[in-house]
C-alpha cells in the first residue's frame, strides 16, 4: 500500500525539515483533518515524495510517536493514535517531552534528560525559606526577582562562572524560554528584528524566535564554535550563542572567537545573548571556560537556568543584562506576568547560601564523569568508527558516525530496537548536512542503561549483521578524540 | 515657593489622571530628568496648573510616596527621594505595593491586602507533593497545568463557584495578569482589538490592556453592575467584568444583567472575561452568587486566582476557557514561558484534595466577617453620613462619603495622619465622578488597626474639628445600606 499525504516543506525556512513535518502533522491532527486511526505513508515513501532524506521523516515520526500523536505498530505502519485529548494536541515549542510508548531507552536531549532532583536538600531549604518569610515574601514578588536570590546569584555566578554582575544587574525569570521571549520582545525596540542562531543548534529555539516575530538567521558552527566572520556577513545585530558547550555539537567557543564575537558586537552596536544552559556542569579538571559575558557586560546578555542542574519543572532562570536592556526587559515583563513565584526563589537562594547547591553540583559532576566513561566505552566497543564529542561538560554527547553512514537508517533501526535517538540532521537549519551524527542525552540514565542502549545501536546501520568490517579510523583512540 | 513642573495629562485617555501623573513622574525619575532630591510643586499648585481635582494629585503623590519614589517631609513639601536604585524605578503595572515610609495604616487594596498565609498547611502539602513526585513532576510542566491540579480545580470550582468545566477545559497560569496578557494576545486573532472594562474599575487593568496593544473602552457600572445597554452601544466584542463583587464598588451583577450580558455576547459573537478575583470569600449566609460562566461556558472565560485567598507571591491562577479559545491561549503561551512551576501546582492540588483549603477559607470567612463588623461600626461612629458598600464579600469595602465631601481633602488629611487610603476618583476612567468615596482594603489589618485608622479619618475633611454638624442621611442605619 503506497499511501499519500498532502504536506509541503519549505527548504528556505529557518525551521528544520523535521520540525516542519512534525508541526504540520500535529496541526492537522489538532484541526481534525488527520483523524484518529488514520494510517500514514511509510517514512521511505514520504521522504521520496518530499525529496528529503529519509532520516528527516524517520525522526519526525519517531518524535510524534514519542509524544503520543502517532503509534507505530509492527508490520502495520504508522498511524494517528485513536485517543487523543484536546490538551495533548498543543505541545510547547522548546520541549522534547511526552509519553513514550514502546520506547525503553530514550536518548533524546531535553525535558527528561536531567539528573535526579535533590529532594531532601530542596525541601529543607524551602522549609527554612518559608519559616523566615515575612508578609512581604507573600506579596507580589519584585519583577526583577527577590532580593535574597539576586544577591546569592550574583555571588554564585561570579564565583563559578566568572560573570560580572551586581544583584541590581540581575533579573530572575521563569526559565530561559521566558528570558528569550522577553529579549525577542525588547530587541525590536532597539531596531533589531533579525537574530542569528547557531547552525547546528536548538531547533525549538529557532522556532521560538520566529514565532516571536523575529527572523532567525542560521550561522554555521565549526570546531571553534560559531563562525564570527560568517556572522558579520549576515548583517544582523544580535546573536544567541552557547559558548561553554555548544548545543548540540559540544564544542567550546575558542578564545580567539570569543574576542572576535565581542568585537563584532561593539562594532555593529549589537548584542550577544549567552545561553549558558549547562555551564555549571564541567567534568574535566581545570580548563573550565568562564562566561563570555565577562569580556563585555555592556554587550553580552548572560542567561542561565536551573533546568539542567535541578529541574525544568522549577521554571527558574536568570539573566544578567546591561543597563540599556534591563529596564526595557522589566517593562516588557510587566505586560506578561507579574514576577516569578516567591517561595521557589527563596528556596533556591537558601540552597545557594547554604552551600547545598555546590554539594549537589559536585555529586552531579561525579555522576557525569561516570556516565561519560560508560558512554565512551560503549561507543568504542559497539560503534566502531564513531567519534564522541562534547563530553567535557553537560548532559549530552555528540556522536560523529563513520563517514558515509546512513543516519536515518541508524535512527530507524534504533527505534525498532526500542531506542529513541535523534540524528544530527534534525538540528540543522540548512539542508546541507553530510556528516552523519547522533545527539545523545544521557543525564537521566544509569550507566547500565547507557551501555545497553549503545549496544542496541551497535546492531543497526553500518554495524548490523553481517558485521561490517571495521572502517578506517575506528581505533579505540578515536572515541576519545574531540574538536576542541 | 510656587514650583512648576512640565507635565501633561490626556483627558480622553483610558488611563485615569492619577495614573497618568504617577507614570509620568516615575518615567522622568527613571530617565534621570527628575533628579534625586528635586522638590515638586504642591498638590494644590499642580492640580491648579493641570486643571484637575486636587484629589487626583494628592493620590498620585501619596502612592509615589508609598512606593518610595517621593518623600513628603513635614513643612518642606514633596521631593524625589535621594537614593533610588535602578531596580526600584520599574514597578509592575497591576501592583500597588511598595515600601511605605511614614504611613502606619495602609488601607490600599492590592498586594499587601491579603490575609495571613497558611504556612503550616502549605508546607505539609508541599512536602507531601514533593515526596509523591516522580521524575515527570520535575520535567517541563504541561503548558495547560499539571493534571493533578486541573482535576482538583475542576472539582473545587464546580463545587464552590458553580463553574462548568472539565479538567481539560482548564489552564493553570502564573496569576490573573498572565491570563489577561494571554487573552490580550489571542483576542486580536479573533478580530477583537477593543476590550470593554468596568468604570469605575481597576486602573492597572485598563493600563495592562492598553499596553498589550488593545484599546480599553470604559463602560459605566451602576447599582446592578455593568450597564449592558451601554456596553452594547460601544460596539466592542469583548469585556472584562467582576460579577461576584465588582471592583471597586462591591456591587453584585444582578440576575437580569447576567442574562443580558450573556445574551449580548451571543449576539455579537463576543467574549466575556469573568475576573472572579475574590469570589471564594463570601461573608453572608446564603445568597452567594455563582460564576457567570455557568450561564454560557462557550462565551464566558472564567478566571480565578490564589492571590486573594493564599498569596500573590504564589503567582497562581486558573482559567476555564471555551474550546475555541483554549488552543490559541496555549499556543500563545508557548511563546512566553513554558508553564507554571510544578511543585507549587502540586502543593496547591494537595491543599484542595486534602480539604485544608476549605478549612482555610472558613477561617478567612470568619476573619472577614469580624473585620467587616469592625469597619462598619467604626464608620458608623467616626464617619457620620458615610455608607459602607461591598462588604458581603472580599477584602475591601467602598465607602460612599457624604454628598459634597471634598474627597481629596479627606485623602490628604488622612496621609498627614499616617493613613494611606485611596479616593474613588483614582478608579474612574472618565473624569465625571461627583460621588466622593474611599476604597478601603482591610484584609491585612487586625480589627484594632481598622478601628484606629477609621478613627483618624474621622478627624479630617467634613469630620474635622470644629465638629461638622451631622449631615442629612447620616444616620447609624445608613452605614449598613448597600446598593444590591
Amino acid at each position: 500500500m503506497s499511501l499519500q499525504m498532502a504536506l509541503e516543506v519549505v527548504r528556505s525556512s529557518p525551521d528544520s525539515l523535521t520540525s516542519q513535518i512534525q508541526r504540520f502533522i500535529k496541526e492537522e491532527i489538532a484541526a481534525g483533518v488527520l483523524h484518529p486511526g488514520t494510517r500514514l505513508p511509510s517514512s521511505r515513501r514520504l521522504a521520496g515524495d518530499l525529496d528529503v532524506s529519509r532520516s528527516v521523516v524517520v525522526e519526525a515520526y519517531g518524535q510524534l510517536v514519542a509524544e503520543g500523536y502517532l503509534e507505530a505498530a509492527q508490520g502495520s505502519g504508522t498511524r494517528v493514535v485513536e485517543h487523543l485529548s484536546r490538551q495533548d494536541t498543543v505541545v510547547p515549542t522548546l520541549l522534547d517531552e511526552g509519553w513514550i510508548p514502546a520506547v525503553r531507552w530514550d536518548l533524546r536531549t531535553g525535558a527528561r534528560n536531567t539528573p535526579a532532583f535533590p529532594r531532601q536538600e530542596w525541601l529543607a531549604c524551602y522549609q527554612r525559606a518559608l519559616q523566615a518569610a515575612g508578609p512581604e515574601s507573600h506579596a507580589y514578588p519584585p519583577l526583577a526577582g527577590m532580593g535574597e536570590l539576586r544577591l546569592e546569584l550574583a555571588r554564585y555566578l561570579g564565583r563559578v562562572r566568572g560573570v560580572r554582575a551586581d544583584p541590581a544587574d540581575l533579573l530572575v525569570v521563569s526559565g530561559f524560554a521566558q528570558a528569550l521571549g522577553l529579549l525577542c520582545g525588547v530587541l525590536p525596540q532597539l531596531g533589531v528584528t533579525e537574530v542569528a542562531v547557531e547552525d547546528p543548534g536548538h531547533p525549538g529555539q529557532r522556532q521560538f524566535v520566529r514565532e516571536s516575530g523575529l527572523r532567525p538567521v542560521p550561522v554555521p558552527v565549526d570546531e571553534e564554535g560559531i563562525d564570527v566572520g560568517a556572522l558579520a556577513r549576515t548583517g544582523v545585530r544580535a546573536v544567541v550563542v552557547t559558548p561553554a558547550h555548544q548545543f548540540p555539537t559540544g564544542v567550546g567557543l575558542s578564545p580567539e572567537r570569543r574576542a572576535a564575537l565581542v568585537g563584532w558586537a561593539r562594532e555593529v552596536d549589537g548584542w550577544v545573548v549567552e545561553d549558558d544552559y549547562d555551564g555549571s556542569l564541567w567534568y574535566e579538571r581545570g580548563g573550565r571556560p568562564l562566561a563570555l559575558q565577562r569580556l563585555d557586560p555592556e554587550r553580552v546578555v548572560y542567561a542561565g537556568t536551573a533546568s539542567k542542574t535541578l529541574a525544568p519543572g522549577l521554571r527558574l532562570g536568570w539573566v544578567a543584562a546591561p543597563p540599556r536592556l534591563l529596564g526595557p526587559l522589566l517593562r516588557h515583563r510587566a505586560r506578561h506576568d507579574l514576577g516569578t513565584e516567591s517561595l521557589t526563589q527563596l528556596a533556591f537562594a537558601e540552597l545557594l547560601r547554604s552551600g547545598l547547591f555546590d554539594r549537589h553540583l559536585r555529586r552531579l559532576t561525579a555522576l557525569g564523569r561516570s556516565r561519560r566513561e560508560a558512554l565512551t566505552e560503549a561507543v568504542r566497543r559497539h560503534l566502531p568508527g564513531t567519534t564522541v564529542l562534547g563530553v567535557r561538560a553537560g548532559l549530552h554527547a555528540y556522536l560523529r558516525l563513520p563517514p558515509g553512514t546512513d543516519e536515518a537508517e541508524v535512527v530507524a533501526g534504533a527505534l525498532r530496537r526500542s531506542v529513541l535517538v535523534r540524528g544530527g540532521a534534525g538540528f540543522h537549519a540548512r539542508w546541507s548536512w553530510d556528516a552523519p551524527a547522533l545527539v545523545v542525552g544521557h543525564a537521566h540514565l544509569p550507566r547500565s542503561a547507557i551501555t545497553e542502549a549503545v549496544r542496541r545501536l551497535g546492531s543497526v546501520g553500518p554495524w548490523a549483521d553481517p558485521p561490517a568490517s571495521p572502517r578506517p579510523g575506528s581505533s579505540a583512540a578515536s572515541a576519545g578524540r574531540r574538536w576542541s
